[in-house]
């Protein structure tokens, strides 16, 4: 399913390709997020002309709305929303434990409670894995638990230990899609290296690192990953999940992962924030009141190709649609056409060189970390 | 600038052709609103699409926000907004007797508080109409007081004094577009009448038919626009304000009107609300959770061509934007198709038994009047 097409000489970055049933996927890749069967303003036409290979969908909200009698119906996930390429679909275990109510974990799964109304709600490892199925999703994401951080090692210990008794279960249940393993292990190296190796020895198409961008310092971050990669299968695809940054995103490609998705582009254009090549801009502030520029010159997005920041500062500050329509449109492009710029530099042998001057070039951003 | 193309042989309604420096307006004609300098959550390129022939700008909104330095330096509001058809534009009058705060009412024009910050504003005849010709509007509407309902008829008759000799003085500022008087005298028929006589002895492009749709009983809004009717020209455009439902706007169009604005479209569209010939349609209701079909069969609006009422359904329950703004495109899809067949109705002949299917076969609606 994934061919390794080509190696970076000077870090771990790798050039790929990942077939799925609604399409081929050329990785380095990001996956925009249609959290709930939508990604979040931009119907399928325009992430079709964004250029999106792929988009992620989360388990946990669909299950709760509409539910998989509603899914069923239609004919799974793609049907109902109308996208025909690829999607992947999170577990829901990170929602469960993050988003839901008055939880209980036992052996089978977690019993929670509808973030929404309430309801009691059950969701195990043969549970996610056959809501998956339903939803028809082409890269399916083991059931785990993401501890919180900081996290004590007993508890990391005994949570990754589930875990892996969980991704046994998951590897029995068929889905029509891939299957991708997650690496936990919080910040203890050890137990990110049992937990590798654990899932590389059931056996998946994939493989995750989990329980990053959960709170904890950039570099652990980084670390997390360092301390996975090594036990990884060259010939399967690497998923950092929940990120990042710009320069978060071509560090992580450096140091050997494949694929992303993060809420970032489309949550901060809802504030009025757009990506550029030197850090992000918030078109709220003053200084763009009489700005006839786009957001970034040479930019090739649908709102850079017709208005200007001073049109969308308007449209933000009068709180209007269409500004944040435009601004996800442009974040959206952003990502997706830093993944290409990637993907060109890695085949042309020159993405050392691009890696460090867009990361010298991109100033902090005064917003915070995903 | 109009033609008369035909009359109808049953009614009053006509087949017009309105010419203004950004394009030539075939009548009847609906017009989509843009208060803010964008009809709520939809692009100038989708508008095109729908073949929206002319959109609506409000001067109240734009004079607060942006300001006119800002839409002056931009070279005004097709420029900024980058929607490049005609536009017209009301006075701001309506809005600074109905949005504004602590407003003082003097010969000049009207002192008010803007409705974001309190800050003080003021808006006469002279300044509505520099105001409108800042914007670069290609049809300005003169600056009146719309009297609320009901009304004194010494206060109408005193009121509607004052807004004919701020008519005189909106004819002497000179404005690049086309200028609409707008006739006043609430609910009597006799100042409807002086209100008309007069305005078109001072001589306007265009007459609309104002302080309609501000609470009214149906009847008395068609009687308001019957009592006008008859003292206004055969070859200008008429035009009247701030409605309606689509029965309503057959009506007027049967009494004489050739063009409307109104917010129900995309306002309603924001609730789940959905136009069809039938009747509306709350796609919120729990009976459309497992429809396949479109909103409407038939239909080739960008919703209805891809979307089923059920995706429909759970993106309005989850309250994400492309729900609405997928209903939006399908109710001004509605309002410009209908008007489009009233033209091509009135060009065969064959208005009258198209009103008369229409209007008894649209069920009267749930949803308040305009």
């Amino acid at each position: 399913m994934f061919t390794l097409l080509g190696t970076d000489p000077d870090s771990l970055a790798r050039r790929g390709r990942l077939v799925t049933r609604h399409g081929t996927i050329e990785t380095p890749i990001f996956m925009p997020v249609g959290t709930q069967g939508t990604v979040k303003s931009v119907s399928p036409d325009e992430l079709t002309a964004l250029h999106a290979q792929i988009i992620l969908g989360n388990t946990y909200h669909l299950f709760i709305r509409p539910g998989m009698d509603v899914i069923r119906h239609f004919g799974g996930l793609h049907e109902f929303m109308q996208w025909n390429g690829p999607i992947l679909t999170d577990s829901g275990g990170f929602q469960v434990f993050s988003l839901a109510k008055l939880r209980k974990i036992t052996e089978e799964g977690v019993h929670f409670q509808s973030h929404l109304d309430g309801s009691p709600m059950f969701l195990g490892p043969r549970e996610a894995m056959e809501t998956q199925a339903t939803l028809g999703s082409d890269i399916c994401m083991l059931f785990d638990e993401c501890p919180p951080y900081p996290c004590q090692r007993e508890y990391a210990a005994d949570s990754l230990a589930r875990t892996l008794r969980w991704a046994a279960v998951c590897k029995e249940v068929p889905t029509p899609g891939l299957k991708f393993g997650i690496v936990q292990g919080s910040s203890f190296h050890d137990l990110r290296r049992e937990s590798a190796e654990a899932l590389v020895a059931i056996g998946f198409d994939g493989y995750a690192v989990g329980g990053v961008s959960v709170g904890e310092p950039e570099p652990e971050m980084m670390r997390a990953v360092e301390a996975a990669i090594p036990y990884l299968p060259a010939d399967r695809p690497r998923y950092a999940m929940g990120l990042g940054t710009p320069p978060q995103m071509l560090e992580m490609i450096a140091r050997g992962i494949d694929m992303f998705d993060c809420v970032l582009p489309t949550r901060i254009a809802r504030n009025g924030t757009a990506f550029t090549a030197t850090g992000t801009l918030n078109l709220k502030n003053a200084p763009f009141t009489f700005d006839k520029g786009p957001i970034e010159d040479g930019c090739t997005c649908p709102a850079c190709r017709t208005f200007s920041r001073g049109y969308l500062r308007h449209l933000v500050k009068a709180e209007e649609i269409l500004g944040l329509r435009l601004i996800s449109l442009h974040n959206l492009h952003f990502y997706l056409h830093l993944m290409a710029q990637v993907r060109s530099h890695l085949e042309a042998g020159t993405f050392a060189g691009f890696r460090r001057q867009f990361v010298a070039a991109y100033k902090p951003s005064r917003e915070p970390a995903p």
